[in-house]
């Protein structure tokens, strides 16, 4: 768990899964930093406009799934689309695979799952801000070299590149 | 200032400078998110152990500076030393650039400059998490293509890779 930071602190684009009732849904996110190492918390915009919002809101859970470039168009189309119109998993062909704490499913053709609930909604009314506990998170090791996806505005993503190694004093 | 937003999505490591009477200061950091379009919105945690906490408690003003591959040594360096200890500009080599709108130094070996006021400090006591309101934001013109780092953890940087294109809806 102390590790978890390492998933998100590059900022990749994600996708967050809910779950009430027989109804799971998926979006994606990028607004998003950590906030504590251990037990880690993640802070995150979602909107009030996203289907989403009122289901976290109620049910306090979500699952935190991150995506490598292979499945970058994918990430898009359920970015332009809406829970309330579609079923996100099938459509999409994405595997909901059942989390172990949370009621919203993992997602299978991701390299990481953070299973999640709503520590803090202090700042939820005045900037959709959601903090996050991460109560138990599970990573693809089959993924040697995940090539995670970062958004810069209007469709443009940049790719995780090369990897450098300083002597830094940084957790 | 609409996009702002595009500077600090995909989760660059970042410098934050401060200014207290002659003194000025600036540290590594890379919890942040954007937390609204317009005006632009961030969110941060700085911790109450770094010595720019109170600082920015105190001025309410900082300048948040997004460095390049090229300076990553620099800012490792940033990263490891204390402005109680040492005159960071000084010691690595950093020019500071008097920012419009706040007493906070702009970074002038940096692609990009945010002039930023603290919005918000409702979080800080729980979380050391504090919004910012950015005021003003300065870009290079002759960086076309400036590769940002991503921490890892444990001084492992993602240098930013590839750019896609993807049909998104997204802003």
């Amino acid at each position: 768990m102390s590790r978890v930071y390492r998933l998100l602190e590059p900022g990749p684009v994600v996708m967050v899964t809910t779950a009430q009732k027989e109804q799971k849904n998926v979006m994606t996110m990028s607004w998003h930093t950590m906030m504590e190492f251990e037990p880690p918390l993640i802070g995150c915009v979602i909107s009030n406009g996203d289907y989403t919002f009122n289901i976290l809101k109620a049910t306090k859970e979500c699952v935190i799934a991150i995506p490598t470039v292979e499945l970058a168009a994918k990430v898009v189309r359920v970015g332009n689309t809406s829970g309330r119109d579609i079923d996100k998993f099938k459509t999409f062909g994405l595997t909901a695979i059942p989390a172990s704490q949370v009621r919203a499913p993992l997602i299978g053709e991701c390299y990481a799952n953070l299973e999640c609930r709503v520590a803090d909604m202090a700042l939820v009314s005045k900037y959709n801000f959601f903090v996050l506990e991460v109560l138990k998170a599970w990573i693809d090791p089959a993924q040697k070299d995940p090539k995670t996806i970062h958004h810069r505005g209007k469709g443009v993503f940049m790719v995780a590149g090369d990897t450098i190694r300083l002597p830094s004093k940084m957790k």
